[in-house]
């Protein structure tokens, strides 16, 4: 049976996920769409043929007897209360990061998810997905390198908008490391600090820009995180494990190589939808999968809690440059696996 | 509507292609399959739940009503015949290479095609649908190296089975460079010479391996690759392409890198499925894609008579160490683009 | 005329470098030499065929009227009162790291050096004279990545002797990567934070391995270090300088590519003593020439003393786990370029 | 006791060995000079303040009684008649490549060598001591990748002058692979064939570029090498040896890595001189510290006969297009390791 999906929010994600389960995955398809735009959603409806219906409001369109499962790509501030509605429906959810934008919100949705005693909720962490990472972490789980030490990552963009201030270098850029070297490392962060380099003349003026990241994990590995967003260069996403008896790297995409003026060279994306394009087909596909198997087994609400825990304290770090522990509610047994 | 594939040949590629249809692509079910073994293939059709009618002669298969198009994975001496019922039948087939086994049936296909009006047969090699090789055609026609002077390639294996003999390195192995190489650079060739490297002591006995085969093309572009079936290393396939002003590479595969007890490293493949299997999925979906819009846009009949051909003066050209002519039909305009 | 040269200090470094300048360089030959072990000494320059006088003790070698300079390979110790009376003497004195065992000894040798009026110490910080970390420079200056905003490096030794413990890999390892890094970027260190990663297994008893050491620059650069000195797979120098359009990597030591066993592979140098071997005859030739010339223009007392300054501030960060400042004595005019 | 050695030919190259042994090395000094240009050859004199005594004909240096080794940077053809002038004075003589201009008349230096009953002549080939070759031939002795059975090479310059034309690609560039590849394998060759590629437009008026030459070894090795010197994008020496179980290659140099404008990259040199320099120093020191002992250990009078023969062989193959045997005179036991 092909899982009927409705989809919250049609924006820029909203649509590219859409089309992504219309025309490339298997096992599902978009009965059912809502935006706070409607006319455009209509339209979306009409140009994309996905024949789905186009409800005014999102509870009526989570209630439907007709959808099984949701898809979530509202902006942030909309998602813990959709989250709620759909848990209270007892329906699947896939829902875009940030589960929620604070911790405190996000703590609800784990406590109503407890609450219903089923795991609905998978959050939109793609890098999980990325083979990249797959093949990194099956490389740990072998032993190959020993035990994990230290951890050295990077996460540049060429540029970013002038909308783009603040403390959104952690909570839109920092915010994928917070959750996949959670991941990787099968291990909880127990302090954050941050640290800002000397700012770069490239970086608008409302950003300091390039900063690092300090996290403790409470096996005591220290991984360290360049974030730098005006790097110019590429979208560049550097990841490196010290174990105890050898390292090892994210695999670098794959590219001509050129000899060429002078230099030997391999290409470094530039456009950051590229770097991970694939990575949310098999999240998408993954997830459909589970959800018809009754299964969660991407991101949960923990770990989107476990997030947004994570980056407030990096965010209180950037702003008291002090080292700042990182607590969280107990874990419920729940989640355990 | 979804294009409904009769499937001629259920041995191991067989089965793989009808998977790949039926779980990971879109577009295309499988409603019919053939093979000499029927047991086996009333088995597969059972635990694989394709739910196809399973057809004791192939010839009922290619006219039934309800096949729109023919995918061949039968033993390649059977390929002339069923491609002309085929074509005969007005019904478009995916033929798994080698198209046929001779330069001369392999013409009287590409005759039949002619006859027939219409383009119908596409032949299964797939590395044209390999994102690497796709890079550096990119590449290539971008200007980036100039025009292409020489071709360094390598194509080697760790080993091959006791019943690899004889001129298997040109018609199993180097059959995939004549391919992918002629559509790389957009030209022909004119001839072939064939050096038998040292042999290594790790080559079975009814095998010289290595050999270097040598190409020569119309525009006069020189080609080399080796072929080493025994290099034991890994299963490396190398492409160099030496323009006027650089050179270019087809892309490694992406691995995870390691630093490890002395060495820098990354990961070369060893098994040979795992090398192109992207690209079976792709060559596949473009394949259905183009069916249903009534094209053909992958290798041709004139394509795979052209291997045939080919392969054929490299053969002789390996038994008599002389430079042999490349001689063809005169190709018909009906297989101009 | 050539140098002619007393050598103070006769175990494996003083050797090593009194017979560099006799074998392999120009310009200098050893006259004198000088060490607690007398017995040894005369051993070494007979079998070594040197044909130099040995000193019962460094003051007389130090004022021979045929020796015009020195070079100080005693044990750290004892450098302040040899380098003290070197220039007492007048006389231009090449002194091994560290220059001398506290921050305040190194001011006086500086003092001392203001008071004689002119430059006669060099410190024996190769790092300087090794064409890699040349080249990276020499990138730097060209602008190739813009300014300078972030350094990560790495000192990874495979493994170090029981001796070795406790402050070591500051005083003894990182005290490279300060001296290095300061001329590099040609910049000062304000403040040092000393973090503890996972101690690894495989680090014997006596010592907390892996660290990560974070300079900041007085231009607000941010330097990470990771110092990890059992890591088993090889003596890995890294440093990977992030400018505002482009990042630089300190080049890797040519060697033989490989292809095997399933991997692609550089080698990762083992022995220590291998990776810098050539940078120690530049640093040598070159204070030999610079000396004929009347001139220091490698690594001054100010040098020496400000890397003695940083690397008890780091002693104090790892010790304390606060962001220590690093105040120093105000710089000399006499030591401006 | 210093080597005292007298020049013949003091051009460009005869000017660089000259300073080399002056300023550089150790354990040699440049007593006498001799070339057609006697003003100018006074003057370097002059202003390199060698202080060398300058002769009128190369005959009465050669016989000089205090001209311990002679140095050869003549042009090549005065370099037969010199070379037997040395033997006959039972001279030690470093001779430039090519060390004849014929095959014929190298002989006769061997004859004359042979007849002496000492070894007296070695040739310029520089590769044998670089450090890449030499790490790359350790590697094979090593057995890491099994017998070699095929070596692929390419010998590329950005561009070359217009005097540069006809089979210079082989006497004049090609020349140092037949050298040092034969060293590398120690092997011999015994047949050469040269293939043209597609000319590219970059290549000048006189020159069909590039070119592909295929070597076979008494040990069955294929050889093939690009030459290509109108390349643009650099100076660049690649020779992958392909063993039994592993493949090898010349290293590349070290240099700076960078990460810029979409690129990871490192750098191919451009200046052929600077590709050897090193090489340079080690050849000379090396036959000056060999030649302190009576010995010859750098390539022989015999060596420089081979890749004269070989040289014709491959010219001959250029102009033939034909599979040409390499014959030899029959190798003195003299010759004999
Ligand atoms: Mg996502
Ligand atoms: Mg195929
Ligand atoms: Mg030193
Ligand atoms: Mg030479």
């Amino acid at each position: 049976m092909e899982l009927r999906i409705g989809v919250i929010g049609c924006g820029a994600i909203g649509q590219d996920h859409a089309l992504r389960i219309h025309r490339k995955l298997s096992g599902a398809r978009i009965v059912a769409l809502n935006d706070i735009n409607l006319a455009a959603t209509h339209a979306f409806n009409d140009t994309s043929r996905l024949d789905a219906k186009v409800y005014e409001n999102y509870q009526d369109l989570i209630n439907a007897s007709d959808v099984d499962a949701l898809l979530l790509a509202s902006w942030g501030p909309a998602h813990a209360d959709q989250l709620l509605a759909c848990i209270a429906a007892g329906k699947p959810v896939f829902c875009e990061k940030p589960m929620t934008t604070s911790a405190e919100s996000g703590l609800r949705v784990v406590e109503a998810e407890v609450q219903a005693g089923k795991k609905l909720v998978q959050v939109g962490f793609m890098r999980r997905f990325d083979a990249g990472y797959r093949a990194l972490k099956k490389t740990l789980n072998a032993g190959t390198i020993g035990d994990a030490l230290m951890v050295h990552c990077a996460h540049r963009n060429p540029s970013v908008p002038e909308m783009y201030v603040g403390d959104m270098c952690i909570t839109d850029t920092f915010v994928h490391e917070i959750d996949v070297l959670r991941w990787l490392l099968d291990d909880d962060y127990v302090s954050a600090q941050v640290v800002e380099g000397r700012k770069s003349r490239n970086a608008h003026a409302g950003l300091h820009d390039p900063v690092m990241v300090l996290l403790e994990t409470s096996k005591g590995i220290r991984i360290d995180t360049e974030i730098f967003v005006s790097c110019r260069f590429g979208y560049d996403i550097q990841c490196q494990v010290v174990g105890e008896i050898g390292a090892a790297f994210l695999p670098e995409p794959a590219s001509v190589a050129l000899r060429l003026e002078g230099r030997a060279s391999t290409a470094i994306q530039t456009d950051w939808k590229q770097r991970f394009i694939d990575a949310y087909d098999v999240e998408l596909q993954e997830w459909i999968d589970a959800t018809q198997r009754g299964q969660v087994n991407g991101p949960t609400a923990w770990d989107g809690y476990f997030a947004s825990a994570t980056a407030e304290a990096c965010v209180e770090a950037r702003h008291s440059k002090a080292i700042v522990p990182i607590r969280l509610a107990e874990r419920p047994a729940f989640y355990s696996k």
